[in-house]
């Protein structure tokens, strides 16, 4: 065992190539040991060993500076750079992230969890290196997939204006998180089959000058490689080819299933997470298959996270033409609904409110001064969803709802999500978001409204007095609870409103409240800051009406457990009725 | 004359290329008329005359469908479409904006006024028109600036995934705003010198079929090329060699002084705008410049627009390499700062409000999660800013502030203004924002504060009674009228409060308020959904104090004059005073 002997990049310098292959497959057995338990980035980092190995090898962490790109491949590091025991040991996996995280070791730089932000950020650390005068290598490690994405190929242009120690490791597996989407790849492919020799070459249109080694899970091959590179006086490009999932046969045979795992036995591959149960992914997906074949205008599209809506291989094939994965190009595929939607399309677009965050400019510019009827589906915007720091789905109400001309709707239910997503798809007035609810597949024996083209009327669902309750998507349940509890409390039962409209306020409603309320609460499923409750605290503020606003404060929280988070922030119904009476 | 005949393009599909070269040149005499007067961007519509006539002369427009980039080439393409009286006569002048906009034209298929959109809304309308089975030909014409951009890069990339007709115009005429920056230039001077065939091609590794024209500026040549792509089953790039400005000697021979243009004298090219007095962009280009002349660590990085901070050619090269131009590349730009800032440097980047608007993710991700201490300079941030609806700077309040961890600062005069951005550079703790004012330079005797590391605290300039006044940066002015006014006509002199910080409220301060006071009113520059005041509309929601909020509604807004704005959104302090007492 040599693993338990590496408690940092300096004691791998010493072992001859045969101890660092041995070393490989130990940290591949320490991979196992956390992925088959926990679950996380799968084949990324299955494929990534003998790199991780051999930059540690040539290079001296951290006074050199790798940067990782999405830092999904970056577990074998961690290992290599005093942090084995969250893999090896059990009672450890809690002591790191998925993700490179600086407060966990210097040998970290970033927290990285968005895609193609490698290349940038690296030749900021290069030009600070060049500002100082110092001389270490700076090295960005960045996979073929997130290649399509605008951050990443702004940086590979920028990247040869450094005149300068630059390297950059293009991990290229020929996979994205399924498979990859762009003219880029056929370029990749053509580099590949001619071991690195086509003349046409994107990294040298790009400016940057180029290596390739065809055997990336080969230490000794690249240990050479990364030796030839090192202390390099200018930008260049090292293209590896390296095997997804490489070591666990499963893995390498079905690349899309583990680039990410729940837990599973080792021995069949098969997930521990029974499922279980009805979810929206799925829901969404049949909903759009049979749409779609009713109506060739129908479009669905994806940036590299098909499964997100349920759209695995099999339903994309069902889905032919209408479907289409952009790859991970967040900003083209918001532009370009706009696009599809002025031509007579009926266009979809989904993805994680997280990732979202890379359109802004798109959801104003391309689509909203334009105001062409494309629909934004927002998943996991919630405290429920994504709890890394890197993909909070907690943002997405001060960043999309300030945009003007948009509409967008916070569905309380099964029922309702479907009825506005519907009705978004069949309208064309506006460019409508909806944001898939986040907290359980909800059903509702109410009959839900099929038409939403009168905007911002909200909806009172339980009429009573002196306390109004205006509950956002997601947490009208908590807002039932809530109802519930006040009357009891109180004896008077309290007005329960569905708001439905994020970018709206009914004036109307607002204003007739205040006949019979003296209270307003707020509920929201996103930070408080720029949200919904202070546009109602706003149109109350020169009023006698006290207005409460519950959500989330502005934070960047990390590996959360939900009822911590609802509970510092007082959103348990007895908290509220606490505060409030 | 040719041109006072042409209503449609289908009025020039009978002339001879002989007849076409001298309606080019009446269309040139439109153009000065127009932009000798009123001013507007110069070069690139000079310089893409011949390339406007051969479109719609090959191509049958509206039916094929044109999506220019930015669009500030476009137009020669409106005199062509019905709308050359904007041109030939200046009581006209107002009828067109200065980028395609729909509302004019049934030519013209978007708003466009951010660059780097085209290919990805023109990809829109190709899928658009092949779910319905159509088969116009979609042209998207993009200048080689706004290659450099992440979403023209996405663009590119996904383009090759079309299988259907879809042309891309590579308008190349060797200049972004300024100089280009970037690796990819490399490559278009390369393959200019060799007329399109140098084996590696940024087009090709991107998977698309490709052709040169050497001549961008002959219309014959252009004729030729253009039907040669008409109708192809595939997407194919053309890609042209223009010359900027052509046809104006003073422009062909200063690119960059004459993208844009104030009203000038024909004959001299003097300028008409006599300038004046100081302003904002040369007073940061010499703080800058002393500051990085003091500090080797200190950067000023810019995309594509140095001059908004006062970067002209010669004050770029006394900066040297600690001046950056990334291109446009804001996305990059931001990340970059992020490293620049991890690694030892003092990083400031600057653009313009509107352009931020590209950077949210990277502000969050790269930058905020993070924690790093770059500073970014907000301009045109302003109701006072440019107002071309694709261009308007009252947005970034909601976009920006409510992003954890960042400072956000509104400085009210030119020497807090400085102050700020010279803690900002000097601290080491935040990623900072600060927006430059843009009211113009109002200078201060009052000793400002050098030091901001106290989050959050408010600052009392006036201390009164029963109303206090919240004014947060360029309205601060109008805080001080307001305070006035109502002084006078309530006889008790009001408290005047300079927030300074966008990003947190100083609940200290405002919990003190409440013993005096009952009347609190909010002033920003900008939209109030989401933005500073709403946040105090919380505060005091569950109190007593009335809370007033002043701001712009939240609506795209174009060509409007300031005044017509302040007065609808009831900003006058005489309106304020109405509705308050």
């Amino acid at each position: 065992m040599y693993i338990e002997k590496i408690n940092s990049p300096a004691d791998i310098k010493g072992l001859s190539v045969k101890e660092l292959t041995v070393l490989a497959s130990e940290i591949r057995s320490g991979l196992m040991n956390r992925l088959s338990k926990k679950g996380g980035h799968f084949g990324p980092n299955f494929g990534f060993v003998e790199a991780a190995i051999a930059l540690h090898y040539v290079f001296d962490s951290p006074r050199d500076k790798i940067v990782y790109d999405v830092s999904h491949q970056s577990y074998a590091h961690k290992m290599l750079t005093g942090r084995k025991d969250a893999f090896l040991s059990d009672e450890h996996f809690g002591d790191v992230s998925g993700y490179t995280n600086p407060e966990e070791s210097e040998h970290d730089f970033f927290n990285v969890g968005h895609t193609s932000t490698s290349v940038s950020l690296a030749c900021g650390l290069a030009k600070g290196r060049d500002l100082k005068g110092d001389k270490e290598n700076i090295i960005a490690v960045i996979g073929d997939g997130s290649l399509s994405g605008g951050e990443a190929l702004e940086g590979l242009d920028f990247a040869s204006e450094l005149e300068s120690n630059f390297i950059i490791i293009v991990n290229d597996n020929d996979m994205s998180i399924a498979e990859n989407h762009g003219g880029l790849y056929k370029n990749l492919k053509a580099l590949r089959d001619s071991e690195g020799a086509c003349e046409c070459n994107l990294f040298k249109a790009m400016g940057l000058d180029y290596i390739y080694v065809s055997e990336g899970n080969d230490i000794e091959k690249l240990i050479n490689a990364f030796s030839k590179v090192k202390d390099s006086d200018h930008p260049i490009v090292v293209h590896i080819n390296t095997l997804k999932g490489k070591g666990y046969s499963p893995a390498e045979e079905n690349k899309e299933n583990w680039h990410w795992c729940m837990p599973f036995d080792e021995k069949t591959g098969e997930s521990k997470f029974s499922g279980g149960g009805e979810d929206y992914g799925n829901l969404t997906c049949d909903y759009l298959l049979k749409k779609m074949k009713a109506d060739e205008r129908v479009v669905t599209m994806v940036a590299a996270v098909p499964t997100n809506i349920g759209f695995t291989e099999d339903k994309r094939k069902t889905a032919g033409k209408q479907f289409v994965d952009v790859g991970i190009a967040e900003e083209h595929a918001v532009a370009m609904v706009s696009g599809i939607a002025k031509n007579g399309g009926k266009p979809v677009f989904a993805t994680h409110s997280s990732f979202f965050q890379r359109t802004y400019d798109q959801i104003s510019q391309d689509l909203c001064v334009n105001g062409n009827p494309a629909t934004l589906l927002v998943n996991t915007a919630s405290v429920y969803g994504m709890n890394d720091v890197t993909h909070l789905g907690i943002f997405d109400i001060p960043m999309i709802s300030n945009i003007p001309n948009l509409v967008y709707l916070a569905p309380t239910n099964c029922e309702e999500y479907f009825a506005m997503l519907d009705w978004s798809i069949e309208q064309d007035k506006y460019p409508v978001a909806v944001r898939i609810p986040c907290n359980g597949v909800i059903h509702t024996n109410a009959p839900v409204d099929t038409d939403y083209s009168e905007l911002n009327k909200y909806k009172i669902t339980g009429q009573g007095s002196e306390i109004a309750i205006i509950a956002l998507g997601d947490f009208y349940q908590i807002g039932e609870k809530l109802a519930k509890l006040i009357a009891e409390k109180t004896g008077t039962v309290p007005t329960l409103i569905n708001p439905r409209y994020i970018t709206g306020i009914d004036t109307e409603m607002l204003e007739a409240l205040k006949k019979s309320h003296s209270k307003v609460i707020t509920l929201e499923d996103g930070i408080l800051d720029g949200g919904f409750g202070e546009k109602i605290a706003r149109f109350y503020g020169p009023t006698d009406v006290k207005v409460y606003n519950y959500g989330l404060k502005k934070e960047f929280i990390d590996r959360y457990s939900v009822d911590d988070i609802l509970r510092e922030n007082h959103l348990m119904p007895e908290q509220i009725v606490n505060d409030v009476l």
